[in-house]
């Protein structure tokens, strides 16, 4: 409620009022009184509202103006010069306008007041009068309760191309590994112990087979984003918007932005309930936990370069230590970590979040956006580092994986469709207690022809290893 | 590896021997080795392994030894033996065999190596012989790292009727209920302060809405629990099947339990990564979040009886206090809560084992399972009981919804169309010093006619409240 | 309220009347209509409530019968018939009479009604007469408010002293490991890339530090268990208690348990808020982490036998493979490792509730229970079972360790100070291309004396590493 | 590794080279190869590493510089040339060199090796000379894994005290609001239905209680921040410290900064372990939840102003609608419930991070310190929002809650160390039906005297509660 009451050009101050009092700004500030209370009262962080926010909102409130021109409720010159100031916004100038501290009380009111008040002033200064009111111009038929989701909606939204980019080229590359490395025989390990063989090809597919799901899975979970309240205004009833509008809202602004937005079907629930942003939170959970596992994996093979597994090698990205010289850290993987762990801890805040959500209003929404807005970003530069800096140039220690292959013991499981559970058994014990290998030790003991021995344990047959052959006896 | 030894007939116990060292066990136990060593390694709690995971195991079992006779690599005898030993079991007959706790290491191989001893020590009882080995026999073409998280899979996908059979019947519930009270005009309130005016029914309407996106959800992310690994083997190479065995024992597994269950695509990805674990506890955790949420707005809303908000009454189902006579509590959405409090906490503990898995295998799936389970059988029980002892009685409190509507000054957003946003502002702050009505406010100052002011805050016109005239002045 | 309204004999079933209506009871149980309607009213899981909240419910009636006798508000033949009825059911005889589920609504309600109720039937049985209310006599001067919370605190103290021994004796043994590998070199990893040398004991000394904080960090998180709100009965003013009875309550019932219980200081305070069960939760939860990444340690230096880490060997506890012969596995670790998930998840759990309490009392107060002593449970079994089945048995790899250094690259940080960062990276690089020892590098390129050389990379020297030669140049 | 290749004037461009190889920098910066190599392996987040980290690092690298000096190991000309260039950048000059990311992999390496090049690098240009190398010698006798972590408790304890400031100044006014609201009595209510009679002063004083604890909990946790591993270098065991070093390090240090650093008596566990900052992370989650429930009982009480509680009134901070006129929502205890949300998350982060680390090193402090001192700063920014801008003009709605209590029937229970409990019950029941309150029930059933009703339902009497007469018949 923007009233400019006096103009002091001295001390080039304006003063606003709204129903809680007066306030003063300095007069070349485009941001009102609204604005300036947030500022005041959520002293939480340096932080901003997401840019993104911000230019959804801008696009509602755009979109709104031509929704609301055409139900005949707005004028056609308060409508042209609300769309002119608001593609002034969009392109970006005057981004200092937007104060408000991302984490907010008051389920977003801050932001939608915010841009209420800029728009209007600006729409005031550049047609010399006062002719835009930021909430029966700017804001109407709409309520920061419709138009707020939205926006958090349509700023996730945004994000999702990029995110979903990064995670096909990082699909692309694990592909690829998994032909490069398809003839690298080496030990797989179960709970860390030694086990059958296997190719590090089919590790690779295997994340490949993995992040393909993760993907599906974000592609899924996002499609609840689409549907929005738009029209519901204050709790999903629709209050003050007229039916015009509500049909040609969702529509106007999809031209606007590329999005295919859909109105929900029970605008009350979509005001009040979270579920989708829960939703869409564990699918990012789930890409969390599946590239933490896989960096996990990543540092584990090329732990070393000595002492440790030393199957793989990873593309160096920095000096390792500063005290040890010529050391190397799997560095990329690590901060992969890091940002799966931030990611599974804002699935938690945005859990308790959304369960606090009471009656028709969920007011906890700020923290859910930017928690959400922030796991997205930091999945897409994590995964995009991770292809680029490590997946990329990822090498195989193909002389060790053969050599531990050679040595190892837990190959000698082709043995027991022929000698049965517990001869093999007897075998593996033997060979360990004399620290020789299990094909040594099948020489020695004459249990298998020299002929049957080498088939067994050939390449070609460790590669593939189903026992396709009959077994003749049924031990 | 069941060796016997020698049999103490005076002393009635038996002595097995397994690649660790031999273990008596009492003659007449179902079970062997492997089962006792669990006992005394996993002393962790009283609980055993699901019932429907033995269940599962034993299905798997008996339709492996199927697949394995028609592959040609198990004699017919052997065969049936097994077979008739699963068939038993699985009547539930020596449940009590069956003594490995549910929380145990070993990525589950005692389970599945209890399982093997049970069913060949019972077969050999059976056929007076040492017909069938546990791991030759019973458990060929097997590896605990397929049949153990099968069996996981199997054991949810059995008790997913119940839970979405008892969702169906409380969304009904919640429709009935939407309908019920439409006409129940009342006081919605956004960040718990008064708000415009709704209806108790379109509350209703927003959880059935709500709730129907849960059931679809968890439909959705269950489908991934019916792709499973089996024939893979130890590591998903499928070393030890034979290629026969592979292609018969889902479709046998299926013929034996009416699941549809799938073979997996890439098999070393379904052995070692446990996403689908995490996506369908993520859809089950929503679900507890909006059943967490629905339970604080019915305790809310019930709140009372005489210094709360007391719009609705939930049927008295115990004396609520051992000292406040006659004081009733909301012991059901109380239930609720403390359920969805566990599986959200149960999500955490799925989320952190699924993250923990390494290289070719998750060692932690005894845990995700037990949660799991947990998770699915609490919610439908908890479910169950809020829609049979709390939502089907609910009543709606019709005077008190009607007085507070009365007295509301909400309601007045009705008029900012007609009298602008700052105008009806002050109105606002007038009727709230002067502690009374709007409407007497609006007479009082003569802004409206008392035709307009009777139409706008007619019943009807409340419940619906689209501002569907065209506003005449343009504010 | 329970009335005996007739007694069918011929049906043996009595009916018992509360607020909410009538109900048919079998004749010969001792619990009551409370106790019945929870089973109905919470068919969440098959769990009772815990046996120690049940003991402490009884010795807590059993001291406020004391207590209310000596303030002269129950008369001694109540007080006597009361006290005998407690202490037959402290013998744990008539066990199956508390059928209450551990998971309830009521915030403890059924669960205090149905001590009540149990103690007063038997009372009555046993003397033959309708001596004894429950709430008029067996609850007196208390309320579920403050008997119940009390009663949780004190299973948890009950639980701890077993707790806290099994991590005494777990912390001994890490000791005893510290000397026994305290000359055992070995590579040290920093980021899973070989590091400078260290020793395997010095590994265990640091796990035998952190444990002893993870002791004393549970032991000062519990102190806030012994504050109860006894006395306080409905919300915390004492409505209905004598001041004697708040007197002397607290003294009786630890002469009566051996416990150091002591008044709340501001008993409105302790009644509401559950912030206790979150600090003590938090300490679980960080003995939890500990153990994990020990865990976790363990069973990466114990991988192999043949393509692992192979430091250090863990006695073998069972077969590790239904496929692999001869496989064996860190099942113990693996169990910690899942009880710690477990117990980080009821730590969301456990704040989730804790968070959820509103005005004047905590309506959750059941699951805070169950979850807290699950986790002291079964941290207490994890804990007993690493160490008997794990730690104690622990052997160092001697060999492989040395081989480790011996071949290391790590250990020419010690060069830096002689050579600098710069010409040591040099080097390294060149041992690494080259695949030969560090040692051998330097004895090519001379840069260091044969006696200088011998005497750096001396096993004395490396476990010491100090630099404490003052160092010429100041390079 | 700084060697400055060529200077190649006309571009203005250096080129450094390291381990991975050469890299062109701008001439006119401070920061070196590490750095860059940073910004481009990082590119998660624009935040910077915190200030406060950058801060503590350039302390210690202060006080290693005279610690250095004393042992000898570093000349008077570069300990001086280190110490000047130290000094100037702690004014804060040259701010803009510190450009490495806070989420970092590799430990906190490039935090560390960014110090130690923009030092020496800005410490060369003074001396015009190329006379300090940032390894050898700014770096002397440190190691990333003994500076980061010391610099990460630093910057945690120098947030501290505006943290317990902050709560110190809400606990005050909590006790000064104790006592302004300790006659207003009011209707308690548990399990949100209503109960006995209380005072708002109580309600205000079990919340001072509360946060003393609180207070108290974060101090006691924090004191494990005090012990630092300074002069353990790589792992813990000191390798290229000098002994003198170590004995000067900590209290040098203490002397730059009045902290009070102790040295960990376990360098190799204070090294690895990360168990201080999740029991600090605890803390601060403890005080987080209660700041949580606090905030909801502002909230539920402030609901209204028609149709809820109403008993308190909370300031009017902001204009609470775009749409809704005069209507003020409680945004202050909002914010701080979202803040709460965002810290409980957050522990999950420290918690997840804190069980990663493996072997001789944690390698993701990097996010345990970004996340713990985000805890840190919003706690501290929204409890002193709650204090100013909510609880200090907090106000009693006196008559509401007078209203409430003369309504209420709860207080009947006063009645039933005179009537019992069934007695009690029939009359609440029958004051419920009839609509009427208790003391018009009792008024016309004459069971009680007109004077002992007036003396039981007395203000005081409620207010105090005690039932401090001795009960003649026992009943």
């Amino acid at each position: 409620m923007i009233v400019i009451l006096t103009q002091r050009e001295f001390e080039r101050m304006r003063i606003e009022e709204d129903c809680i009092g007066k306030l003063e700004l300095e007069d070349n500030v485009l941001y009102g009184i609204h604005s300036k209370r947030a500022v005041s009262n959520f002293p939480i962080s340096a932080e901003r509202v997401h840019t993104l926010i911000i230019e959804s909102l801008l696009q509602i409130k755009k979109a709104a103006s031509q929704a609301n021109y055409a139900a005949g409720t707005l004028s056609a010159v308060k409508a042209r010069a609300i769309n002119e100031a608001c593609y002034e916004l969009l392109q970006g100038k005057n981004a200092e306008a937007f104060i408000v501290p991302a984490i907010q009380g008051g389920a977003g009111t801050s932001s939608n007041m915010s841009v209420n008040e800029v728009i209007a002033h600006l729409a005031n200064q550049r047609t010399h009068k006062q002719l835009i009111h930021p909430n029966d111009d700017v804001n109407q038929a709409q309520s920061t309760n419709d138009t707020f989701p939205t926006a958090g909606k349509m700023a996730m939204l945004k994000l999702l191309p990029g995110l979903l980019s990064a995670l096909t080229d990082m699909i692309e590359v694990m592909l690829k590994k998994a032909f490069e490395f398809s003839n690298t025989l080496k030990v797989a390990r179960t709970q860390l112990q030694d086990a059958v063989p296997t190719t590090l090809g089919r590790s690779f597919h295997a994340y490949y087979a993995l992040f393909k799901r993760d993907l599906k899975r974000i592609e899924h979970a996002a499609q609840g984003l689409n549907y929005v309240n738009l029209g519901g205004t204050a709790i999903g009833t629709g209050i003050n918007a007229s039916e015009l509008y509500q049909q040609k809202i969702v529509p106007l602004l999809n031209r606007e932005t590329d999005l295919q937005l859909q109105l929900a079907p029970d605008l009350i629930d979509a005001t009040q309930n979270c579920d989708v942003f829960v939703e869409f939170s564990g699918a990012l959970k789930s890409l969390a936990v599946d590239l933490s596992k896989t960096s996990n994996d990543l540092r584990m093979l090329a732990s070393g370069p000595r002492a440790g597994f030393n199957e793989i090698s990873l593309p160096k990205k920095q000096a390792g230590s500063s005290i040890m010289p010529g050391k190397i850290n799997p560095v990329i993987p690590e901060v992969v970590n890091q940002v799966a762990f931030e990611v599974m801890g804002n699935d938690v805040t945005v859990t308790l979040a959304a369960e606090a959500g009471q009656l028709e209003l969920n007011a906890f929404e700020p923290i859910i956006f930017k928690r959400l807005l922030e796991s997205e970003e930091h999945l897409t530069g994590a995964i995009k580092t991770l292809t680029s800096n490590c997946l990329n140039g990822l090498k195989a220690n193909e002389e060790k994986c053969a050599a531990d292959i050679e040595n190892s013991i837990a190959a000698a499981t082709v043995l027991t469709p022929y000698l049965g559970y517990e001869k093999t058994t007897r075998l593996v014990k033997e060979a360990i207690a004399k620290n020789i290998s299990v094909k040594e030790i099948l020489k020695a003991n004459k249990l298998l022809s020299q002929c049957k021995i080498k088939e067994l344990f050939s390449k070609e047959k460790l590669i593939h290893q189903h026992s396709s052959e009959k077994i003749g006896n049924l031990v």
